[in-house]
């Protein structure tokens, strides 16, 4: 089977060393899926690394150093170097380990937004520092950026969030999955860009990772979209004394579940939303949210949560 | 024909916003070189951005933003994605405009060294910022850095500059380079690494970009390797009246010429070490050094300095 496994970035840690570290236990259960003979293809998100990253060249900026300002976009093709560089070393001693010498590469990858997209009106992600709202304000008006408040912690730079249209590198991405390679891609939910006439221009906004997953999901026609999360299931109710784990679940389930508000904006409802796209996308084609360990247990079908149409 | 090109990191800019625009001259020189029905693979230097990347994450370590400090290696891998995203960009739109859609991607890359290179023990490449003695001296013993005076210029980190010999990605790379996709790779001489058993461990060097792209050369059975260079020509008694430029040399007439003294440390001298290890590679591997616009023309034997076996 062709699997999309989209990791969190919460789970690779905030610093290289716990990265470095995290990515080891990260590599067994992706190995476990491709040791099975299935063909796996690892997108990942990247908040708190392009988040850092974004700090450092910001603050970098301001001091004595004087290094140049680092738009957005960049900081997101620095962070699918740096997280990709440890996960590829990390898959490929796991493999060589279990007698493999598979291949193993990142590929930096755009994704395509439409400018168009009503997240432009509306940026709702926020990144980076926190600021008074006399900085913010400062900021406004002489970079450009959108700024609120964040949940009486101070006021922030916000981004939007558009949904993915394409992939610009999916030819490469393809080629290398169909002759046995093992590919990260769409780091970070891609570096996001609007096409421009022939041209690629980079936007300041965070495209859900799950969402860039569940696209190169369709794109590459795979079987399985694996969308991790920090719980073995998805449940109802979460958290009070009704909880109920769910196990399979079909479109119409998953939007009545939805419509009742079951599932928390930012944290389980795009990752259910994702899964609800891959699995309407063609028949056949299913879904599976559940924790990173439970991965292998999951595509036999003995836990997570299935969503199927 | 095969050709790996090597281009300099200086050609790159200083800032986000000059590598934008640099890269638009650059790919059309390579576009040249593709419409002509060549394959070709990009490999770059990095030595302005991966400084800018360093200095700005140490900085900002230092600073308030408290970020993680960052190893050179994953500056490395930072600034292969940074670069990565400007230059493939810059070919697929050279490309499109051409009426090509011939895909374009940058593969993160780890270049293998020997951990018993004697460079290890005579680190003599200066990476980030000029530090007084004593600074210097608290971050060799904080740190375990070599630290070294620099030119009357102050002091500053040396790291060593060993020998490439092998490439983690090369199956990748090959793949993707035998499916007629253009790739660029081995980005600032590669992230250098040392093998350890089954794992790939980042050391803080700098691989020679010349020498990193001799190495894939070799790898992909290239006919034809490029050194960019800022001249057109290589020439000895540079700078002299009797400055003469060369546009054929022999492995022994170069062997000669670096005898004589002819060629910079750190400049021309590895350009013309790096031509003389491919063209003795095998027979009818040639090497060229030339200016990126001359590239063309030097392929067809009109101009820049080929050096063969």
């Amino acid at each position: 089977m062709r699997i999309v496994v989209a990791l969190g970035g919460n789970a690779l840690g905030k610093t290289p060393e716990q990265q470095l570290q995290l990515v080891k236990g990260t590599a067994k259960p992706i190995v476990d899926l491709i040791e099975k003979g299935n063909e796996v293809i690892i997108a990942h998100g990247n908040g708190p690394q392009v988040g850092m990253i974004n700090l450092a060249m910001a603050t970098s900026a301001q001091s004595e150093a004087n290094t140049p300002e680092m738009p957005f976009p960049e900081c997101g093709a620095m962070s699918q170097g740096y997280i990709g560089y440890h996960l590829q070393n990390a898959i490929r001693e796991e493999l060589l380990n279990r007698g493999s010498n598979r291949s193993v590469a990142t590929v930096i990858t755009q994704v395509m937004v439409d400018k168009n997209d009503p997240a432009f009106e509306n940026p709702t992600k926020p990144i980076g520092s926190f600021y008074t709202e006399e900085e913010a304000k400062k900021l406004a008006d002489e970079k450009g950026y959108i700024v609120k408040e964040d949940a009486g912690r101070g006021w922030r730079r916000v981004v939007p969030s558009p949904i993915p249209i394409d992939v610009a590198e999916k030819e490469t991405v393809k080629t290398l999955v169909e002759n046995g390679h093992i590919v990260i891609t769409v780091g970070g939910g891609g570096i996001p860009v609007v096409v421009e006439g022939n041209s690629l221009v980079g936007v300041p906004a965070v495209i859900d990772k799950d969402f860039a997953s569940e696209k190169i999901a369709e794109i590459l026609d795979a079987d399985y979209l694996i969308v991790l999360t920090a719980v073995e299931k998805v449940a109802i109710n979460f958290g009070k004394q009704n909880q109920e784990e769910l196990s399979r679940i079909t479109l119409a389930d998953a939007a009545r579940y939805i419509e009742e508000g079951h599932f928390a904006p930012g944290s389980m409802l795009p990752k259910v939303k994702a899964a609800m796209k891959f699995a309407a996308s063609k028949e056949g084609r299913k879904a599976l949210i559940t924790a990173l360990e439970k991965a292998g247990e999951g595509i036999e079908g003995l836990t997570g949560t299935l969503v199927v149409n």
